[in-house]
């Protein structure tokens, strides 16, 4: 199955969804990935991939190596064999890989193209498709970065075979975000179909890859309709900074933001409890955590404003209105949110 | 006096030629600058700039310096002052700090708005027009960068009565590239013209920027014509590494490179002896370097490899085809440029 990702200013690329094929390419390439997934996937990548010039440039594994380090690795990789503006990167492996490529990408003499194969679900479904790249730094998550798209987007459901249990629901966790925020009728077809079916998973990461291309295709550059895939993010990235990026996953933070988010929602009248109920219970199917303890929650709420989403002191949220649909607002109370953040304790 | 630009993608911006007018913002700005400019004219700046809220970053003076370490320094600076997505980055000084200003603005939480205020000669007429930003690393120079256009330009001539006279000189040899590459009856003014005239060198500076600015707009990313702004500088990159980037400036380089270049040309035919000869005398008029003496032929063309221009092992030259025309090939043969680097001896 292929997904075609029109964006404007004449970008263009395919996303395809299915085996590996061969890959062809009458160029340099390097291919960036780390040792977990060296360890299990490069033989059967390197299969599949032929090039004028191939190389490998294996960077360590985890959120905590996602900076400016080493990217300069990657670069300095890439200057050691000589790429030229020919020359393509692939990111081999899940959202940290994938950002980290396409920045260095984005870098190197300016702008060289690179291609996408994620191995992980939550790369699969959401950070595969956007051109979003970048690292953090000491002031927080994805702080420094560019826009930079791929040229195409090889997504080979097989490679989820390896993937531990957490990771999978945490991917699951940004496919059911795409559900709530955008299309009601994915999210009941979420209710009632199970993704350890192959079939099933495979069509659930071509609605969710359907969803958020449809969403940047509208707004690249995030100036609108776009900030609505940071749904559960804003608390998200607040949860993941207190609890020192070590206890949850990226896509568990987001199902708790997701809960979040949804309980400030029924609080000002945008969602019903049923509705939140729902997507508590579809969180829960895929054991993906909706609880937190938040211990201070003035303390919870000044960390919003080191968000990139928050300007001019306001915070942005991204609040469901019911389910399918949702709203960008940086006009809710303060109070309004304090009063929910104390009495989170799902 | 202004010189609209406007660019694929809908991208348009003023750059004014006059002294500078107030300048209000409502915004957070930060103003990046190094410690020679702030001395001479960040007062005068001040002066005529009013925002939300305002700073200073002072960067360390020299090319040896454009890395990303000053980067980090410029961006560390921003997070400590909690820009936000519409925050401004002012770039005041020369090219150094305009291209590491707009390169931090591209990277600044995936980019935020940059503005040129250029003070030298060399940056007025260049480096503030067409969006190329980057710093260099051990391998060379500008090869980790951006594209990232500012939102207007104030050039100021009156900055340059501090400006030293070699690197005025140096800025009047980039002036004299855009005449030689694309606009004969400039060449023929400016060999009748002299710059030490106000009104003269703020009508060189117009006619310069309008130059480059109708190059960018058909080519803002250097994919094909805008490589012709480069001649010069595939003779000028390799002398600037080969003197460790402390013997000549970069426009004086550049000046040499032209002199190189134009040789080439005359040796296959594209360019007559006496209009090599023209552009000489018009360099020397303002005692630009022509004469450089290469050691070894052989690691001079070996040099060209790296620089970026070049892709699959294809050395792209950009050969004066006449005066103000030119063509960009990358099929001259070896032998004929190790025939002019052998007895390069001006």
């Amino acid at each position: 199955m292929t997904v075609k990702i029109e964006l404007p200013n004449n970008i263009k690329y395919d996303i395809n969804i299915d085996e590996l094929k061969q890959i062809k390419l009458n160029r340099k390439v390097v291919v960036v990935t780390n040792p977990t997934i060296s360890a299990l996937h490069l033989e059967y990548l390197l299969k599949h991939l032929e090039a004028k010039e191939l190389s490998v440039v294996t960077i360590p594994d985890g959120e905590q190596y996602k900076n400016m380090q080493t990217i300069e690795m990657i670069l300095d990789h890439c200057f050691e064999n000589r790429l030229d503006r020919k020359s393509l990167l692939i990111a081999f492996g899940g959202g940290v890989i994938g950002d980290m490529t396409g920045f260095a990408a984005s870098l190197y003499q300016r702008g060289i193209d690179f291609m996408q194969i994620p191995t992980t679900l939550l790369s699969q479904v959401d950070a595969s498709v956007g051109g979003k790249t970048g690292v953090n730094n000491k002031f927080g998550k994805n702080l420094i970065g560019s826009f930079h798209q791929p040229i195409e987007v090889n997504i080979d459901p097989s490679f989820l075979k390896t993937l531990p249990k957490r990771e999978f629901a945490a991917g699951v966790a940004e496919i059911i975000k795409m559900a709530v925020t955008f299309n009601k009728e994915f999210f009941v077809w979420l209710e009632e179909n199970a993704l350890d079916d192959e079939k099933n998973l495979a069509t659930a990461i071509a609605k969710s890859v359907q969803t958020k291309a449809w969403v940047v295709s509208q707004d690249e550059k995030e100036q609108g309709i776009r900030a609505a895939l940071n749904y559960g993010h804003t608390f998200g990235h607040v949860i993941e900074n207190e609890t020192n990026y070590n206890t949850f996953l990226h896509g568990e933070a987001v199902g708790i933001g997701m809960v979040m988010a949804n309980a400030v929602a029924v609080e000002i009248g945008l969602m019903t409890q049923k509705e939140a109920q729902r997507v508590i219970e579809l969180l829960k199917k895929y054991d993906i955590p909706t609880a937190y303890n938040i211990a201070d929650a003035e303390s919870f709420y000044a960390h919003f404003f080191l968000d990139k989403k928050s300007s001019d002191n306001k915070i942005k949220f991204i609040l469901p209105k019911g389910i399918g649909d949702c709203v960008i607002t940086d006009e809710i109370e303060k109070e309004n949110v304090i009063k929910i953040l104390k009495g989170f304790n799902h």
